[in-house]
């Protein structure tokens, strides 16, 4: 099983109004600052009123899901944390006390939590908990694929089905993370399957690795690598099949969360390394998701960069960080809200009787 | 004349909290995530906890000033815009139409805008409108220094009083910016006499020369320079004198105002390349100044780059902003507010019973 043309991750997002584009891009020209002077804050007020469809577009509500889910392959050793974290860190972001919990707060978004599968049952429930569990965690990829086919799809529904189901109308952004002991690996092996690049240039630290752990990660991913190649047929190692062969519960969820934002009409702040692989499987299946995407951080994650620069995008900010949780998107939410308050508060030349260039 | 080490903008900061500095540190490894992963959101949190003496610092309070003057140096034709501008964006500011007025009411900011002479007459008042004219404008300092001894300690203390006479006690954060047109001809020139960097590396297109025109102001940079050596004696040539002979009563009166807000153990947050030029003067007058300030933004214009490597930072945002008006540092405010809301506010592994790293 492949995936059809006709499956829901193909359909085409909304096309961009490139009306209301022009008359944005003329707006931004009369504000009384010299042109281009607000950089990357003019072309994000533009990109929205693009996706709203509106001049003066609004990006008050958001939403901020956290795709948690557990990985086979973190039986080989490939992270500082033990497995259990995966868990835990889910009742942590339900009892609010992770670094989501906070920035959501402060930026006044919604946030859920949406347990993909984790090795043990979680025990406790939560307001914001949704249970979208489709195993208890991936199979080992070094091994075997990390998900069937049948899984690989419900894992990209669960996030058609937050967005379609969960995401309230008149979102503005959605806002996506991920949790999961051992998911650099995971999308550092997705990478380098998609991007032809070795491992090595794509396998870092991860939640804190040393010299010599990024080193045995590595290898890890190599074994998986040469395991699939030998297995498969080149011409049947599309997007999907890498996917589904060393991807992730949580990592195919977000992917599938983009597309159908996307498909809403509704953009979304990508996070970083794994969420921009997620991003990168989403473009894969869905070339005109890329026009419905904020790259929102560069991480320091190894790997980061090589992936942005295959999207050809600079992300908006660079605080040095390595989390996940989307957190360096939800930082990029109020970047977003002065960019828009500009375009629409800022008084024009003429309104201001301000002389404009010589 | 020249200044004397018991001069007000000698007196050194309070002395910076180190025991505070520690427990901050410590806190920080405490929090729910791998150490470091917040990468400078944790410096930011330590800095702030160091700078008020406390272990949860906050940062509702902030004041922001713009400074704005005129410049005789614009009667060289080296801006893109007309010299009325200065006093048109002041009544802008007033009125609440320019960038940083949406900034400010953004980020529940006080602003004021200090007029510190212009070449026409304000003709209208406002609530926050301070008037320290000091003359109307600089002269032009291609043919003679910019200021008189007495105007350019007039322009400092103009900063000096702002910090001590209208922000209020408990600011946590001082945002200064800057309106005069022509005066990154003014910033590029003080800072190629204190790097001892040529013009053609500092000199920059400021509200939008072409190239052109950049030439031009370049040129005229050049040839200021060069009356200055011929005039002064090398030894004559210190900072104070530098800032005296081709300065602008905006960009000094900001360097009053970085060191008294020192002085009062607040930190400020640094604008672009003339905000960065002023505390560059202001860290040559008084060394343990740059301990306070916070480099929020990597500005377009030519020459920022420059004078943030001499200074041996690298600022929290780049998004390609080349405005002025302190509108860079204003949108670090909400990147500083989420870095002291992690560390106030995330669980530690052990209130979350989150198991630490292996």
């Amino acid at each position: 099983m492949t995936l059809t043309t006709s499956a829901w991750h193909s359909l085409p997002p909304p096309a961009l109004d490139q009306q209301i584009r022009t008359r944005a891009l003329e707006h931004q020209a009369m504000l009384t600052k010299p042109p281009g002077a607000l950089g990357r804050l003019e072309q994000l007020a533009v990109q929205f009123a693009t996706w709203q469809g509106c001049l003066k577009p609004k990006c008050d509500e958001v939403a901020i899901a956290i795709f948690a889910g557990d990985h086979g392959i973190a039986n080989e050793g490939v992270s500082a944390f033990p497995q259990a974290v995966t868990v835990e860190m889910i009742r942590n972001f339900v009892n609010g006390g992770a670094a989501i919990n906070v920035l959501a707060k402060q930026a006044n978004a919604n946030l859920w939590i949406v347990n993909v599968g984790t090795v043990s049952p979680l025990g406790f429930e939560g307001e914001n908990l949704i249970d979208a569990t489709i195993a208890s965690g991936t199979q080992n990829f070094l091994v075997q694929p990390a998900m069937s086919e049948s899984e690989c799809l419900s894992a990209l529904d669960a996030g058609r089905r937050m967005i379609q189901d969960i995401v309230p109308p008149g979102t503005a952004l959605f806002v996506g993370g991920e949790m999961g002991i051992a998911n650099t690996t995971s999308a550092s092996a997705i990478a380098s399957l998609i991007l032809d690049v070795s491992p090595a240039q794509l396998t870092g630290a991860g939640t804190g690795l040393a010299e010599q752990g990024i080193a045995h990660k590595c290898k890890i991913i190599e074994q998986a690598i040469q395991r699939i190649k030998i297995s498969s047929q080149k011409s049947d190692l599309n997007t999907f099949e890498i996917l589904r062969q060393v991807g992730g519960f949580e990592i195919a969820a977000l992917c599938g969360a983009y597309i159908a934002a996307a498909q809403a009409g509704i953009p979304s702040a990508v996070d970083g390394f794994i969420a921009t692989v997620a991003a990168l499987v989403a473009v894969e299946l869905n070339p005109a998701v890329r026009d419905w995407l904020i790259f929102s951080h560069q991480s320091e994650e190894k790997g980061h960069q090589i992936v942005l620069a295959h999207l050809g995008v600079d992300p908006l900010l660079n605080l040095k960080m390595r989390l996940g949780e989307g957190s360096g998107a939800a930082l990029a939410i109020s970047v977003i809200r002065s960019a828009l308050a500009l375009h629409a508060e800022m008084a024009t030349f003429e309104e201001a009787a301000v002389s404009n260039q010589k």
